[in-house]
């Protein structure tokens, strides 16, 4: 996820896009960029940080001009640095690119374009697109509005850009696919961005560009074309949300928004490494360490809170898959201690910000003692990203609400991405379960998406239990971390003290707190232990205890046992944590709202624990 | 611990027996014995299992006589069956003897009685001290009093014995070191027993024999020396108690009298295995796999509740000294998966009663994969005992109250013997700190004396945080589990939520929870985390949580920062979980009578967990 923000009118561009770039930054903020155009040709001012640096290194900068466009970045390729940020000029500069997405074959792409001797300032997939763009419009003859045509025509990816060229201070080009793009239509004047937040002020008319569109902007006019090259006539709009719902998407948090967009997310972090027709997977930050993680004879995982849910599920699908024994440690802990690591036990490190202290101290620890690192981070370039030896990022997108969802289930997906990676590798599991999974992983956006259809579902047993002092959470094997992460979310923005437990080993102590006042929410799936779980219901039933038990679609029996069901689709037993995980952000989220809490900013907590 | 009866006078013996050993079944129930007295000479009947058992088998037998003795049974020698139940005959059956206490030295006296040509029917120490008394009153020629007072000089170790003489039908001998025996005084009639329970229906007027003192009764007169011969004159007082009360030792409730007997149970639990003087330790029962032990490569710790805990505790105190990684697994988890167990892992399986099915689940399990499985078991011969290839007991005595207590200090003492065991075998423990450790181990019971006598000012902060809702418990390193056993203790018993974390794991959500309505209870003792759990208390403080800390004695910060605070001695800190443990049992157990819990039977809780 990144911002773009784009202007040519009559007014000056700099402080415009600068301003919207502002607006833009919940959308990322490693670095950012902008490319101006006046009588001195096409310039681009490049910073990493937030926008306020950019603008800093602007102020003593010639910036005017009545065209321009800027980009805030959230890295997917490449480390946040001047260089990686956007705009990217093409090889031979004619044109600057900001783009916001992931080009999937652009290492394709890119060795074409090394043969015919282009070279490169950057790591990004933009910076190919651009080359690939302009050497088109170079070699075809036609305009540049064909070229980029042509251009898409063969790229795999999402992308959202804006293109300016130099030969045309009039000319925006842009284009969309899977990344929003929103121009705004006003008095001689056109604005382009990722979500009508930085354009609002000046006009209320606005055209959300489709998918397979591209819109050209040329000597005061617009036209959009498709990519198979027909004209349509654009839909202008009024927009009507306030700034700050734009900002989310139309949600009223943060979180909300977040929650919703992890079919979107939970794709991302299987992007370009998953391709289940063919049976393939590979994860190319694990691809020099990846024999030997298969080889390893200790895995310890180690995070904080949500991280360290995860952690806990990746301990399971490790050792059920890769057969690796697995200790999952709290950060905090481990670096206290004087932990065993041996010679071929790998660490791997889970944080979203990938600036967690405690875990970043973990790390230097354990490496100090020999271990390899592996990264599962968010944060492209973030400090355990760069201190760990291997890795792979979630790509979930930044994560702004305080309580994590989308994060959790990004790692979740690439762990389980590694946990298949070793077992492959290391020949513990049979091809048709390998395929069977990958197949299984590329279907859980769409079962993800029907678990959030039945939000409303969700929001009304949530009203029920609005004022309900104590929560119980109970699963078993791999749904009782989710347990433990359904019982945290509620803990960090209702301040209902709630708490997660395997289910059976309630029975041997807070059983005792079952009474007609408890709600306990089990995850009741249809996997091995279903028959188990549902003695578990029975026991709290039998103390009068209020169950919302998570079920699987077409369970019959369930319902009639419990107070309140929530179904999720059928899904594999080592990938539900996927799925199961999502009511139980809803009823938190739900719940949370119905007391009046701020959700986004819950008390007593910060996003990215950087102090140990 | 056992429960003695004896009685000799007018009235038949046998039902006066069977009835009174049913009062002191509290004591232990694993076997039951009977020695009767008539024309037909001494006849003993025994009988494994509870005392109704017994009194089904001699319902088709003799007993008549109006002397006999019974005795029921805890082990601590011999697993419990027919054999090893009490009372046993001396070698040429001229005595039956019954006793409760663990003499150390039996090994060495049987040693010597082996030379002679002795054989033994049973594996206990009391059947080596009647032959030992019986020995020495066929070669000295002296009464039988005086042979008793010979052997019992001898003698190392605790114990109340009685004694019948197949040649003297009015003749009673009884001698008690440690453990307790009381004398009824009728009218031509006497009666003898662990605690005053089967007397009171008869006499209120008895006589509390002390240490060093045998008395002697015959022919219908009672007389008491002291084991260096000096004849004293015993003191009559009435018994006032309530029959309930007497059982309970004068403690309102069973859970109290055991948190108690603590300083008793935690050094039972080292009783014979340590000697620091010579800076020498062993435990029986891991001889053979000792050297397995030491040499394996990681340790998998099962157990549920408590004794979970307890193995979160080994946890860090196996690592640290014998540098085993070690994983700790809720039994219930780890039997329904499919665990990796690889040759030379050790399985150590820990439970109180030794039949917690899922406990008992896992190790067959984990058998069944080729682990060496050690037990940690109190009850002596339980299902879990006898599946485990060896093992330790706890020796805390049978435990009443369901929410465990001096269990769990007697695990965590074997579990640290055992560790240090490995680690000297190991070679990864320094002579000096291994002598270090051992000292500070026998210090231990003398300082949880001193917690103890604290038990008045926590009752005053339990008194204030009565009617809290909600609790945190926070510790770091060894004392994180404890923080999950102070939690889980008021859970159980007063049905409060609470909830133990490790400290700095807080931030990263549970914090959100802390307002001025959170009482949080630190365990703050000054050790290699103090100055980063001061930290974290400041963390609360500054969100007006109240807390409680226990600390170390002569902390002078602590008091200024916090509400309340509960010194402890210094201990070393592997060791403080047997001491930081002690007042969050009291403030449980206060904080619940308070709200008229009924502490010995919380709601909805079991005491030995025998379903899954």
């Amino acid at each position: 996820m990144c911002g773009i923000v784009a202007y040519v009118g009559h007014r000056e561009a700099c402080p415009l896009v600068l301003k919207g770039l502002k607006r833009l930054e919940y959308r990322g903020y490693d670095s950012a960029g902008i490319a101006l155009m006046n009588g001195h040709g096409l310039r681009v001012y490049k910073k990493k940080g937030k926008v306020a640096a950019l603008e800093q290194e602007l102020a003593a900068r010639e910036s005017s001009g009545t065209i321009g466009m800027g980009h805030t970045r959230w890295a997917t390729h490449g480390e946040p640095n001047d260089v990686n940020a956007h705009p990217h000029y093409s090889f031979h500069r004619k044109l600057a690119i900001i783009h916001n997405g992931i080009i999937e074959n652009y290492a394709a792409i890119k060795q074409a374009l090394l043969k015919k001797g282009h070279t490169f300032t950057s790591e990004t997939d933009t910076e190919v697109l651009g080359q690939f763009i302009e050497d088109i419009w170079e070699n075809n003859g036609g305009s540049l509005e064909d070229a980029v045509r042509l251009a898409l025509q063969e790229v795999v990816g999402a992308y959202a850009i804006v293109i300016m060229n130099e030969a045309d201070p009039t000319q925006l080009v842009a284009a969309r696919k899977g990344s929003p793009l929103v121009i705004g239509v006003g008095e001689g004047e056109f604005f382009m961005a990722s979500d009508a937040t930085p354009i609002v002020e000046y006009t209320k008319d606005v055209i959300y560009l489709n998918d397979y569109e591209i819109a050209v902007i040329k000597n005061g006019l617009l036209t959009v074309v498709t990519l198979d090259n027909t004209t349509t006539t654009p839909y202008v709009q009024k927009v009507e949300l306030e700034l700050e719902a734009i900002e989310k998407g139309g949600f009223d948090h943060f979180m909300l928004k977040e929650i919703f967009e992890q079919p979107r997310s939970i794709a991302d972090s299987m992007r370009g490494r998953v391709q289940a027709d063919s049976g393939t997977m590979q994860l190319g930050g694990l691809r020099d360490y990846l024999d030997k993680l298969a080889a390893s004879e200790r895995i310890v995982i180690i995070g904080c809170g949500t991280s360290w849910h995860a952690g806990l599920v990746a301990e399971y699908i490790f050792e059920e898959l890769a057969r690796i024994p697995v200790e999952v440690e709290y950060a905090s802990e481990f670096r206290y201690r004087n932990p065993i690591i041996k010679e071929g036990d790998i660490v791997i490190a889970i944080s979203q910000s990938g600036e967690t202290a405690d875990t970043l101290a973990a790390i230097e620890l354990a490496k100090s003692k020999g271990a390899t690192i592996f990264g599962v981070c968010n944060v492209v370039g973030s400090s355990i990203a760069r201190a760990t030896d291997a890795g792979a990022y979630t790509h979930a997108g930044p994560e702004i609400g305080v309580a994590s969802t989308k994060a959790f289930t990004a790692q979740v997906t690439v762990l389980t991405l590694m946990a298949l990676a070793a077992a492959k590798r290391k020949g513990t599991i049979s091809e048709s379960l390998f395929r069977l999974l990958l197949a299984e992983l590329e279907s859980i956006p769409a079962k993800v998406e029907k678990v959030l259809q039945a939000a409303d579902k969700i929001k009304e047993i949530a009203y029920i239990f609005t004022y309900a002092r104590n929560f119980i959470y109970l699963g078993r094997g791999l749904n009782f971390p989710v347990a433990l992460e359904g019982a945290l979310k509620l803990k960090e923005i209702s301040y209902i003290h709630a708490e997660g437990y395997p289910a059976a080993e309630m029975k041997h102590g807070p059983i005792a707190l079952i009474d007609e006042d408890m709600p306990v929410v089990v995850i009741a799936t249809k996997d091995s232990s279903y028959e188990k779980i549902v003695s578990n219901i029975q026991e709290v039933k039998a103390r009068k205890g209020r169950v919302i038990a998570i079920t699987t679609e077409g369970d019959t029996h369930l319902p009639s046992l419990v107070d309140f069901t929530i179904e999720i689709p059928k899904v594999h037993e080592v990938l539900v944590p996927l799925v199961s995980v999502i009511p139980l952000q809803l009823l938190a989220y739900d719940i949370a709202v119905m007391r009046g809490r701020n959700v986004d900013q819950p008390r007593n907590l910060a996003k990215s624990v950087t102090v140990e």
